[in-house]
């Protein structure tokens, strides 16, 4: 299911240039997961996901549960019939919403109660309830349900959180081999109110014909979207916030579980770069080389080729989406907030040679004009390119992996790009006046 | 420049089917124009207009005027080039904005004071300074300054009123032709304040390399994009409220001033729909035949069809992209609201055999989620729909008048058709019951 192609591990990286097959498709490592959390990425339509070259998307799964709920979405089939998606869908635990967005949540043992955000509806989540729903959403990974921790987090908390968040792999590991070849459980409907469940007329109204069939490319055989449980990969996820020990006894103990790939979680919870960066090196070690390494919820670019160096596969990170609402572009010399007035008469592309939508059609100064605006096309345009920055970005480093010239293609990005006033100034800079040295953290030779 | 390539007037019909050559294309009417307000048709991409065979689109010079200003547009090479539109673009003249969005506007024989309604700038627009903007914009067709007349309106004004757009109109025709063989004059950038001029640093900054060339199917020879002013077609408007004698002594005295077009103004300004009908009946006898017509502003899908019954060709309205933003869909058989709970597990596309973006890949009930859960893709994909859908009408429109079966398919659309609530409904029941008569205000003969 993930396969090494090449690694380039000159000068202690641990860079890796793999191969994930999923029942929907291949996605080549390493690669950003575009994120479509209410199963949309926002502004963004799948063909021009397509388009784009995405090879895979995130939903968030607490948000599809309060919003339009799992029965809704079982009903058309799963999450890749419902938003016409055919390409891999990661699903998270629904965990991070949880402790981030919901209201009232009580974690105990057995899961997580909550009301969640939009209009207040108690629920419970546990290990098992979030396996079920994701079957229900039919991703082709799924997450296990995690604690994420907070940052700053006292070490007696960090350490027996990571426990529980062993406890609860190993659940959602034992409801996955009890499940795997069976048929979706319809339990979880029965047990849970759903936050907008259709009326009996509304159901009975559209009993009449189906709409059109899906694509011909649809990649499940049996032609409903939904990716069985039995070819659902499920990744595990360490914790242990920014204590060493603790993260290394995660590892361990989640790699113990054995599972299709595995997930660094609480980073980028608030947290200085350099212990974000201490925290996967803590725990990369410990994971296996011939499974997928997910960071989650990173990053910025320099952040991403940090993690790439640090072993890691997979990203999501809701920058490029959100930040291009905002008006604000990323180029190889850092990001551009476009409602500058410098811009109202740039007739140049956001960044030049770029084969982004926006930019082979657009100049700076339209663009600018479209957010000041406040005009649709604008954010989607930015998105577009955005996307696209992220995307390429990751190629390149693939590329670049396989050609074992991982260290001048980072020198020569970092070295172009200029972050202000963040964490990662201090971290790249440190890093490109260092000159052999990779950066600050990264001890070549302590990784055994 | 423009052809009649035939006509249905069978049973009391005036329709037309013709063909208007600009600058930037052709247009082959009847024709729905949609409506670019600030420089793109909301939330829909140049490309997408393309692709839904849009033969024309509509910008508002008003807006424009306020943001970005018209020097930034001439800066960029006026506005096909600025919006990356290739296609033929009609400019209205700003006045119908300054009447409705402007703050203490002050309407004398010479022209039109205002304070705009974003910044409270104050400006002035004349006859002359509206056709100079829509040179600079470089418009295929520019709209003469009109008083667009309210409703209801005395008869005293309303003389008034259209006499002194008579010879506003007739100063736009005098602007034109002194400066049809000369470059755009670059008086109007030094008389005027500009709501967001930019700094000399920015223009100077981006002095540097233009951006990439424009596409190779740029229609204008001097590769610019704008049309030049010899190439501007421009139209005359028909004021006169709802008063028939008014009506023709405006169309007449418009006729006789000889522009490229005639629309008629102060339509669909709250009058019942059967004003509305009766202004176009007086106006439209007057208008020579040889000559597009233009009903501003217009309307419901069964307003479009009674128009084009009364010899209109052309049409534009806001319905189509700001219903779509609120989640209604035009259809067959009336309009939709997505927001409605009966869609939520509706798995059919908007309407069934619907070739637009939206209906070829999704479903009601997931496009009613994205609308619920207000991510943008939701609004896309129901405004290129609502596009699509009058789009598809004018073809169908253009298809019958040609076929010589006109009646029959007016009376099958409105007969699917449900209005609700509207003045439509009235209107176009009576119309339907009536069999073999066309509509209540339509008499045939009368028109000579």
């Amino acid at each position: 299911m993930f396969e090494l192609l090449a690694q380039d591990q000159s000068r202690g990286y641990r860079t890796r240039r793999g191969r994930l097959t999923t029942a929907h498709g291949m996605i080549e490592t390493p690669a950003f997961i575009p994120i479509g959390t209410q199963a949309s990425v926002k502004a963004v339509s799948p063909r021009e996901l397509r388009e784009l070259s995405a090879q895979m998307i995130l939903a968030n799964t607490y948000h599809l549960f309060v919003r339009p709920g799992i029965d809704l979405v079982r009903h058309f089939g799963g999450l890749h019939k419902f938003m016409n998606w055919n390409g891999p869908i990661l699903t998270d635990s629904g965990g991070y919403q949880i402790f981030s967005l919901a209201k009232l949540r009580k974690i105990t043992e057995e899961g997580a109660q909550f009301q969640n955000h939009i209009d207040g509806t108690a629920a419970f989540i546990s290990p098992e309830i979030a396996m079920e729903i994701q079957a229900a959403l039919g991703s082709d990974i799924a997450m296990v349900l995690d604690e994420c921790q907070p940052w700053p987090c006292e070490y007696d908390y960090a350490a027996r959180s990571a426990e529980m968040t062993t406890r609860w792999a190993r659940r959602c590991k034992e409801w996955k081999t009890a499940n795997a070849q069976c048929p979706t459980p319809e339990v979880f409907a029965s047990k849970q109110p759903n936050a907008e469940r259709p009326t009996e007329e509304a159901v009975e109204a559209n009993a009449s014909p189906a709409r059109t069939a899906p694509p011909a490319n649809f990649k499940n055989a049996s032609g409903k979207g939904a990716t069985k449980e039995d070819q659902q990969l499920l990744f595990g996820v360490v914790q242990g916030a920014t204590f060493d020990d603790v993260r290394q006894a995660s590892a361990q103990a989640i790699v113990d579980l054995e599972f299709d790939g595995y997930a660094i979680g609480g980073v980028s919870v608030g947290e200085p770069e350099e212990e974000m960066m201490q925290a996967v090196e803590a725990s990369e070690p410990f994971l296996p080389n011939d499974k997928p390494r997910y960071a989650m919820g990173l990053g910025t670019p320099p952040q991403l080729l940090e993690m790439i160096a640090r072993g890691m596969d997979l990203f999501d990170c809701v920058l490029p989406t959100r930040l291009a609402r905002n008006g604000t572009a990323f180029t190889s010399i850092g990001t551009l907030n476009l409602k500058n007035a410098e811009f109202a008469m740039d007739k140049r592309p956001i960044e030049e040679n770029c084969a982004c939508p926006g930019c082979r059609e657009f100049a700076r100064g339209y663009i600018r004009h479209l957010i000041k605006a406040e005009e649709i096309l604008g954010l989607r345009l930015v998105t577009l390119h955005n996307l696209h920055f992220y995307l390429d970005l990751m190629r390149q480093a693939r590329d670049a992996i396989e050609d074992a010239r991982f260290d001048s293609f980072r020198k020569q990005f970092l070295g172009n790009y200029k972050t202000r006033n963040g964490p990662v100034e201090k971290s790249t800079s440190t890093a490109v006046s260092a000159g052999t040295l990779i950066f600050r953290n990264f001890r070549p030779g302590s990784h055994v």
